[in-house]
């Protein structure tokens, strides 16, 4: 049961989101800003990152959400996503996107500056100054997400493709329309 | 060093939003709706939200940006802020500000459910869903700036009394304007 009273039957974020348009807007924003716009990163690899910091952060609303939005958005499909939630380490991923992971994992752990030799690692496959700022801050970004969510006890849905259909309805009308 | 070039000279998350507007622009939307917008929480206690959490994820760039915030906003200036950043359960606060710092505390540490016992001792000192809501996700914002300014290892001002005109800046401007 959610920590405050949620005046709909939305689980997750929706249900916060509906409740305090206030906030949601610039939530949603941010979330339109750096999963869908301008970036060297595709949507579908942006929406990687996200589901898989989400489940590094054991959300299961957010990591399935995105993972369902990466889905809809990479060749991989559902096996892709689930493989990196799995172990990012052995993913059949490009080594650059690989790499941009092991950034947002160490984003995920603390706030605290990125250690030398992945920033290294990642540049040596490729990485720019922008795969790393965008890297870092769709990561950080889900530490936020992650937490409201988790943190006010928020419910999961029970409808059987609610994500097959949330990630439907990101992929075609982003988040300020969709969420 | 930061970890990509900035091309200013700018500290902290100044220089990384002067060199990008468009990330900016939501970072700071979220920042003037969650610490200025409507609340029941003054605008000094959710600066110390802030400065508090920023405290605990040892990014001393915010940490101090937005004690200063805070200071300048709150009866008992940078001496509570720093009662609060060196120990919040001995810090001369109201009950229901100290219950709400450990419900920050808790959100700080990992993206779990607040604790009921947590919860509940902060209804108990007249705690309202929107004291917690906003609590939440004030600590959960910071955890994404904490992240971004400390991941991308940001640099610290140099210039004496930065952070009070920082906070003189924002108290008079907010974000959008002020950053």
């Amino acid at each position: 049961m959610p920590h405050i009273r949620i005046a709909n039957d939305l689980p997750g974020i929706r249900g916060l989101m509906t409740d305090r348009p206030d906030t949601a807007a610039p939530l949603n924003a941010i979330a339109d800003t750096l999963l869908r716009g301008d970036s060297p990163l595709t949507r579908g690899e942006r929406e990687l990152i996200a589901a898989y910091v989400s489940e590094l952060n054991a959300t299961r609303f957010c990591a399935d959400t995105h993972g369902a939005a990466a889905a809809a958005q990479l060749d991989g499909g559902i096996d892709l996503v689930k493989a990196v939630q799995h172990d990012a380490d052995t993913a059949p991923l490009t080594p650059l996107l690989r790499a941009l992971l092991r950034i947002a994992a160490e984003i995920q752990a603390q706030a605290a500056p990125v250690r030398d030799e992945t920033v290294a690692a990642a540049r040596a496959e490729g990485a720019t100054d922008t795969h790393i700022h965008d890297t870092v801050l769709i990561a950080a970004a889900f530490c936020m997400y992650n937490r409201y969510v988790s943190g006010l006890a928020t419910v999961l849905p029970t409808e059987p493709g609610y994500y097959e259909e949330a990630g439907r309805r990101i992929t075609a009308h982003g988040y300020a329309a969709a969420v």
